[in-house]
């Protein structure tokens, strides 16, 4: 079993890698490398400009120097599995990462994985990276698992600590060790798979499942735009059945659930088998900032504005309300398609901070009007404004493009 | 508002109408009314072969006489609204039904529909049917409302009075008068929506966002076969996410979900937009008998068998667990496409009564052995059989089809 001294290294800092370092600095050691050396000079100053994470009284060991990881026996790696331009897993960190600890990996150390991947990613690339990198044995000389991360960005009430944890081994025993270890941190509970594919399928399954949600969503409210019902009275209706299931049309960005579904239906594909529903749900929640562009272009000529002259207001930036992360955020490519049609296009987003510093402009103080405003974020802060608030801050009659069916005074909603 | 001498006819005395009659009856003179002979005489006997809705001390007046219907003042329409072999939406008992009604309509009378149908319906395709029918005109001398059927077959916890029932009107006065007249049988309350059109939507929106997700549960499960991974053991793990949706890949029958869709998609494309997503659904779900099918071959092909000699028994024949209900099931459709190969085909399904009675043979009393067994519908009566049960039934080594993810035990799960 687990024992005081073992000694974890986790690969990455970022937001999956650093809640977890503070978590197990309570019972373990725990190095925490990344490879950042200004997140890493941060962190030592007990500074997390992602997601505040309180550091203080931990007893992490931060460092940009792969040869501290020698010591260590557990290593997690939660570093970025992104997509290329062309939507194709970028393994590039994961394998990086693998490499990194292969060269200082011991008898009877132990690799765990939390990053997003694909079944079969595990066992099938990084065993074999492993192996080659270290001169050991595969379920001999060491060990891997695999336990997805489920950190939920912006969510005030659910963290690492609360969200059940699923864990596996590459044999009953270290399923079992591993599963041990996660269950000192997590108060929610731990649920040990039946193997590590089992796990790293789980993981993409449920971004797969509401990434296909809102696209249904969206699918909908363009349904219904263009037969004239308003989908967020349709919606309301509809929510009133015990077993309708509650999401809004929207954006998709973010580093989970607009890019995850990309992996599984990689692998899907190399097993001959391509999932249609998976990439058309894609598609369809990847045209959405073109949607709304065109809509934003369509008020233009009913207004009868100038488009160069035309000035408009997006509220939002991030990729997810009540939170600071721009990571994929769709509300971007809003932005550049309206600016391909060379109209003038400001932002507001209170959670984004430098050097993004044209959206911190707050438009309720400033003293700017706006032909057509944009509600593309349903962040907290912009819930109270009222039609007056819009008003003072429109030329002539207010047009409010409400992505999100925040107000009930809105002009247009998806 | 609603007078005791309120006189409601429902037309339709299937799974909608009767129970709404029997509500209803507590509070008005109800008058039933159905055009199948068999039928009405039954429920005059107070007999319901549907769902046995105990009709004791009920005071509903039946008919089969179409004059009987002159003297009401609100009129109730739960007639079915099927499609056609091509998947067109088949609006010939709703049109009948409202030209009937209309020879007989009253100033002042109101005409509520109940069957599901695509937005629109009501107003642009029963209201003129009914100003032709009946010389008054809509909103002056008569008025309509739309309030979607809710019922939920084979759900022994939900009934009509307990499941919130959403309600519209074709005035803002015969909206709150609708509300009003179902409020009184409703305990669990209403909701008005904002539009009869939002009411119609409302109802659809629903059964395409089960259907979607069902079809993605199948993707998935196809998808995990293909890879070799067990399904089941990923959504088991999935599942335990606050967030996932718990739902279960199998076979999409009914009355409802593998048909409503369709009234969505038919209108939506005459706006010139084709929902690609609930038609893709669609597809896949409507693909998985035939998958069955399939993988029946493969294991009698696995196990060398001649297919002409093979004995695959089918257990569960309804379109959902728990009830007697065989509209569009799809278990025929395994049974077809298996008959197609020459396989012999047995089914079992202890809710399905006369005149299926080759349905009857209970397999564990007779003494049959089976090649192949498939697990079709998740009834209770299923539940309990264990592995010993099915070898005493199975020739030697059992081979347990397992499309709901029933036992522990079973050789393969969709």
């Amino acid at each position: 079993m687990l024992k005081k001294e073992d000694k974890i290294a986790i690969i990455g800092l970022g937001y999956v890698g650093l809640p977890l370092a503070k978590s197990f600095s309570k019972y373990y050691n725990v190095i925490g490398y990344d490879i950042d050396i200004k997140r890493v000079n941060d962190l030592k100053k007990n500074i997390d400009r992602n997601i505040d994470v309180d550091l203080k009284d931990t007893k992490i060991v931060y460092t940009i120097n792969e040869k501290d990881l020698k010591d260590s026996n557990i290593y997690i790696i939660t570093v970025p599995t992104p997509v290329s331009n062309e939507n194709i897993p970028d393994l590039n960190c994961l394998e990086n990462a693998t490499r990194m600890v292969a060269k200082y990996l011991n008898k009877g150390d132990i690799i765990i994985y939390e990053s997003t991947v694909y079944p079969g990613v595990t066992e099938e690339i990084c065993v074999p990276l492993i192996e080659k990198n270290s001169s050991l044995k595969y379920n001999v000389d060491f060990f891997c698992g695999y336990s997805p991360e489920r950190i939920s960005p912006g969510d005030k009430n659910r963290h690492l600590s609360n969200i059940v944890k699923i864990t596996s081994g590459s044999t009953p025993e270290i399923a079992s060790k591993i599963d041990t270890l996660y269950k000192k941190i997590i108060i929610a509970g731990t649920y040990k798979a039946t193997s590590i594919k089992v796990a790293e399928a789980s993981k993409v399954v449920e971004n797969v499942q509401r990434d296909v949600n809102i696209a249904l969503m969206n699918e909908f409210a363009i349904m219904f735009d263009k037969m004239k019902i308003s989908s967020s009275d349709i919606f309301s209706a509809a929510k009133t059945k015990w077993n309708f299931i509650n999401f809004s049309p929207g954006l998709v960005g973010g580093h989970c659930i607009g890019v995850d579904p990309y992996y599984l239906s990689f692998q899907s594909m190399k097993f001959g088998f391509t999932p249609e529903l998976l990439l058309k749900s894609r598609e369809i929640n990847n045209s959405i900032p073109k949607y709304i562009a065109l809509k934003v272009m369509q008020f233009i000529n009913e207004k009868k504005l100038i488009k160069e002259e035309a000035k408009v207001l997006i509220l939002g930036y991030t990729f997810k309300e009540n939170c600071a992360d721009i990571r994929n955020t769709k509300v971007e490519q809003i932005k550049i398609e309206l600016e391909t049609y060379s109209v003038n296009v400001f932002t507001y987003d209170p959670y984004v901070k430098l050097p993004y510093t044209n959206l911190e402009i707050d438009p309720f103080i400033n003293n700017e009007k706006y032909d057509i405003i944009i509600l593309a974020v349903s962040h907290n802060e912009f819930r109270n404004y009222t039609i007056k608030d819009f008003n003072r801050i429109s030329k002539e009659k207010l047009v409010l493009l409400d992505i999100k069916g925040l107000y009930k005074f809105s002009t247009w909603t998806l």
